[in-house]
């Protein structure tokens, strides 16, 4: 059991009541001030979903993610940790500007400087995938460091140059990443002509799930792909529809939950990891499979990034065996 | 039965298979040039949900009230009349611009110019409440005329005077129309402690739905406030959540079938109506019941606009017999 | 615009981003200790459905009614007041005790006598009607007056001695009630023979939703029967579907939203009202109109609570003009 | 508590385990040799819906009412009756022919024929209305009296000669039913110009909804139109989609809960009721109230139909009368 | 993107408003005349679902099917071509006659006589797969040539006899189809011991779902016992229900994606399709992958037939490289 | 067809009309007091679930596989024999007692041992997990032999010493279970450090879902761990969410289709299985995918029982050619 601090400790309350009541954090930990200090990781919930084309509703993605969390198991029994033990702190959800996508990605960008420049790792929680700009802009600003490479997963290339009369569009979010880093894509099986083209133009690593499925050997071509320093950003919809249903633009054939997990251990392992995020969450009304397995992913990529080989910030504590 | 012309009638066809097989437009009516140009109704269909607030999906409505308006009977039984007759005809959807909300107001405004300069009436399908600005505005720019009244039912007064950092948002569309028209505002049980201030202040027609239900009279002096035209907005959450829950926003205490339906025939038998829209339907999936009630809504008001006692473009031919 | 305190006050974030960002708590009111001191209202979210017979699914009530208030005007119309201001906190979800229905009913009184011995008013959120017994049991032992009524909305009467072979379920919990304080009950359209019986034995002032279908003016006579004090205990299935149908034994003939609102109002006026509950809020998925109805009655209870006339606990400072 | 006979009578179980376990019947009510001989309303579930045309699923509706008739309370409060008490028993669900549905009509009238040869009342749940004819066509081949009457609650008049290409039609029941009985059609809010001419030519007894909302005293003139023996079909769309939204095709202004259960008592107090149905729920997955509605409408019939003019058991064989 | 044709062509429109506005075809293409005669495929939708079993609604599914392919890609990445150049034209809706089964296969046959005379390559969206049995009685009529084999994907053997009263059921389709045809079962998990011997004493290739897991190489020797000319019937339900559940006949163990696209690509390659259809899509509510893959799989099967080696009908220029 | 005695045998019904309707037991075979007597298997439906933590309503998991499983094929093509010839017998819903969990355990044991007095084999449907305590404790009094083991498949490892305030929770079935019984846990991938000591310190044999994926040889040692007797409770959630999302705590990685009935066969094969269970289905609304392959397996146990090897109990009669 997780134990929390309340806010009623100085309170006289029989038989310390609400002691286990969790807050809606993600796994219910404390939210103070202490929290975030002592936190490694900064989850940061943005619930925006201005520029989605087909099925609308990313913007609840974030909620659904912290809710299905507080049925997270603390134990993670692949790595046998507690990655909840590193602090994992939970910023209130970003606040929408609809005057337009740019100026909400500006915001994210002002958020993750934020949590950069308190020396943590951020996790946002989407929220359409044009938001992942702003994430990597802030790195962009943050790190003096060139070599760092967006890994991207993704049914979908996200390479247009415009999309719907706008640059600034889920459907451009590759091509606007490329213009700051180079670029990794995994698990793509939906793109148009141009994008192909530009492909093959630029030389783009890249990965669609149909050869993922045919020569499983790629998997381990991907992280020699990788600059020492990785960002990575999960679209759902890398998965396959049968394990994620709850996106806005499904497609058939993607990959199953011990593929996805499984590279990004190997990635953890192997490199160090600045930043990720987990996009494009769309829940379906009564089905919480799916909002589950987001919320397991997060607490994953937790569990790897803790045991990870080096990292550009020490670990303070060897935390292995709180 | 509506008859219908198809693409087909030139090609030998056994039996004359298909003549019934309705296109997916308003009521299944034809699509071709001809029909444009003998309808006197023109449906807008804006898919557009770009800046709502609570739930997602009003993008959905327009395609939600056609579906559904296959399923209307032709005739209209309290006017006696077959208001499909006078010609309906169903634009495509407009395509959704997601650089910014202002830009697709401007979107809107060019399509009811189109709509306008064809000497047709416009019925726009929202989506988002927003876009009435745009269909307001190319009335303004449309008729000389000044004696132009906007009658606005909702459940909210949308008088905002900015909203999540913009003053292009749903919650201000009445503030900005009111900078064109006068306002005439029904049903609403939601405002701000500023719009209840500025509403006094305007001495804007104020007809709150808690007090139409305890003083029924009210209802009569609502018309007494119009100028000689008006045009129409009804945002759907005007109507009681039990009668109509598919909306992003539901207010508890709002207006029935008949008390909406009252007032549009009294308002287009004493009134000119120049345009409406019918705003923020958000489809429940599985649940058709409001999706039909927003298309018969449409019709009635095709109806009632057939009936009118006086028109700024005469009518060429009666109809009523036919 | 609700102004909030955030916990980033002393760290240096551009453009205070997330000041906007609201937590997960009514509204989205502070949850730190300074707003529990200064707060007037104490919301007690009690997730428990134990005992539940028909639907399943209350235990989701409380959350479904937090996430909904979040979209609440915080100025309420009809009182031409801002209640928020007089503060209502959160507390957090009351943790759930599997081992016996009536061991949670014991947990449930606790968390009341931690209100009640802060000068606070308690406003549960449930969750199943069962609880409401806790909630009583600790006005019983807080409060040496006796001269307390429960009054008590439902569309059930809930007077059985015993219910799926316990007497600690929700179809019992008037009769529990009834062991503690006099009980006036509005709304009934189910019930036993038995409890039909019982009802004349003890003449309890009983007014079912036929009679007040029937006869408006029975309205009037309800308030008249309560003592000066009064606990108001509200199983939403006392609406009519229509307007909830998110309730796990709806009954058709119910009332509507200006009946139970009018009611309310009446009573905080002329009574003291020492607590209240809102209980039996099971979610429908996808469907957020009966959510938000529950919201709002819990907001106008605030509103009418904040103007009453008398009150046990004094009013510091006149807030209806801040 | 409803008694119930179990088949484990003659078999050693501790504690009597199973004999609260209810059957999928009517309340769960018995359902052996021995409770069909002494029930005297049967019930008949037709889960066809071969020609239904909006919503799919009425097929659906039979089993939905039986489930929801388990959580009726068995006492009537209104009557102050225990209509179980007269024996209610439940038929397997009539076996579908898919042929054509004619042909399913033809074994709907000979179900109807084995029910009214026993000497009892049926009421059979649907299902799709076309399937009303075969239970008319049954009293028309077992009563010689003519003097019959079949009152018709409906949102649409069904008067059509043909619909999809068949008479046979849900959308013509009305109009086949005219071939054999006088009726009168209630609630009526949908027709086409046909139907409206037939009803003045044949000078059809018409209760239009509109008519009934704003002339509340024509409610009163519909029981004298109805000869000595009635038969009550409801099209479940009658009710206002408020509180029937599962139906196929809903129509805005609809009746309410005490208009349509005040006319049945009206009837069942002034006249003979031989048979009923209640047609066309087509249960909406998650939202259970609707399926409710409809088994406590079948529960008010029977409740109304003991108390006519005489019983209290045992209704020996002539129920023509009585 | 698509280039469209609009009826506006000649109408003064700012800007070309509405040039992207796409009508609801497949993929939004162009449904006038002249697209009508340069298609090489014909899409002929059948909303029918009279002899459906189980869950009803597939009437449902060719509309969705529509819906859902207005977010395909235009651009086909495994075969590096944009298929919907060759031309693909929808048909309005084949309107629904339910007198009988029988007599809406027979309409289904004339629309299918109609696409073949005018030498097009239909593919059908089911609706129920009874309906496969009027489009190859079209093929059997338009060609004289005896050697074509009708490939059948599906979880059921559907070879009964007769069902529920008739031996026009789409539980006998196949049936059906042997008496024109030799088929080629593929997928199949649930069939009768009476269908299980029929398939052993015809010698029917057949290839349970079970032995194509067990034994993958199974998959090659499939085409082989194909003719040279080849129909296609997938009945969606021989997919597994995790990628698709949204079917009428669910059963566990199916085939995957790569798979069935796989078996469809080897034949497309090495013999003639004549046509196909996509059948048994019931749209769940709000769950929109599994519409998706159905709409991906017929724009697959364009894209495999646009490459395929031989054609009956030569392909008149050579679209690989536009 | 599976042929149904029915009541009405000595009643003269034109046709034997109701002879195929089926009533609401496990594929609508009969219930009478002679269908017990010759069933081997016999159903126990027990719809509790008074402990489930996250998403609430397995109470209804037994109906749903009931009424999935009267679309159950009656011929199981794998084994080539008709299952329900062996004799199914359906008991009536156990019914719940709310006062305390340990009560409902002992209630189940009550009817567990029913069952197996009358020699029977018990399939109980869940309900939730903790249940299994109540079929295996009936086993335990039944049974004097002590070599039987429990091989319990789940995603969680259900080895907590108590949960949320109580040892009789479904989070501590198999710690109770341990403390009767040797148990195999197969398909694990959530659980708590101590649950994982335990694990260690007990020596308990553990297949995790990540290791059988990894491994599938390990697939053949789990029957190697069991003794000769064998009970076999079957969590639902041990599958993966693509296949069964309708669970109250769905985990990412599972088992599949082929898998579990892959292993069940086996087990069947090499052992007496003395009981089993299929818990935790909690219907999703409109998906019933998921439950009808609650129902296969169900019958899949069922097919695999009757061909078994070996028995406690000698099958009567060699059914295998009936
Ligand atoms: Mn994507
Ligand atoms: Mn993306
Ligand atoms: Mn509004
Ligand atoms: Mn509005
Ligand atoms: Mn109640
Ligand atoms: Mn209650
Ligand atoms: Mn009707
Ligand atoms: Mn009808
Ligand atoms: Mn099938
Ligand atoms: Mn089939
Ligand atoms: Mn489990
Ligand atoms: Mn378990």
């Amino acid at each position: 059991m997780i134990h929390r601090r309340t806010m009623f400790a100085d309170l006289e309350i029989p038989g310390n009541l609400f002691s286990e009541g969790s807050p809606y954090t993600f796994m219910g930990l404390p939210s103070d001030a202490e929290a975030f200090k002592s936190a490694r990781v900064v989850i940061l919930p943005v619930p925006y979903d201005g520029t989605t084309t087909f099925v609308p509703g990313t913007r609840e993605g974030p909620r659904a993610i912290i809710m299905a969390s507080r049925e997270l198991e603390p134990y993670d029994e692949e790595t046998e940790t507690e990655p909840w033990r590193q602090g994992i702190f939970t910023l209130p959800e970003l606040p929408v500007k609809i005057s337009s996508p740019r100026e909400m990605v500006e915001r994210v960008k002002q958020a993750g400087l934020f949590i950069l420049k308190h020396g943590k790792i951020p996790i946002m929680l989407g929220g359409e995938h044009l938001m992942t700009l702003g994430l990597v802009s802030s790195l962009k600003e943050f790190y003096s460091s060139e070599n760092i490479t967006v890994l991207h997963l993704d049914a979908h290339a996200d390479l247009r140059e415009e999309y719907q009369g706008s640059p600034w569009s889920n459907a451009c979010v590759a091509r606007r990443i490329l213009e700051l880093y180079p670029l990794v894509s995994v698990g793509i099986r939906s793109l148009t002509r141009e994008e192909h083209d530009l492909v093959r133009r630029k030389a783009i690593p890249f990965y669609p799930a149909a050869q993922l499925h045919e020569k499983p050997a790629l998997w381990n071509s991907i992280v020699e792909n990788l600059s020492d320093n990785v960002y990575i950003t999960i679209d759902l919809d890398v998965f396959d529809p049968s394990v994620m249903p709850s996106v806005g633009t499904p497609e058939p054939g993607g990959l199953g939950w011990y593929e996805v997990t499984g590279l990004l251990k190997q990635i953890c392992l192997k490199r160090n990891v600045l930043g990720c995020d987990i996009m494009e969450l769309k829940p379906i009304p009564g089905m919480v499979a799916p909002d589950f397995l987001a919320a397991k992913l997060v607490y994953k990529l937790c569990a790897y990034l803790y045991r990870r080989k080096g990292d550009l910030r020490p670990l303070d504590k060897d935390l292995t065996n709180c």
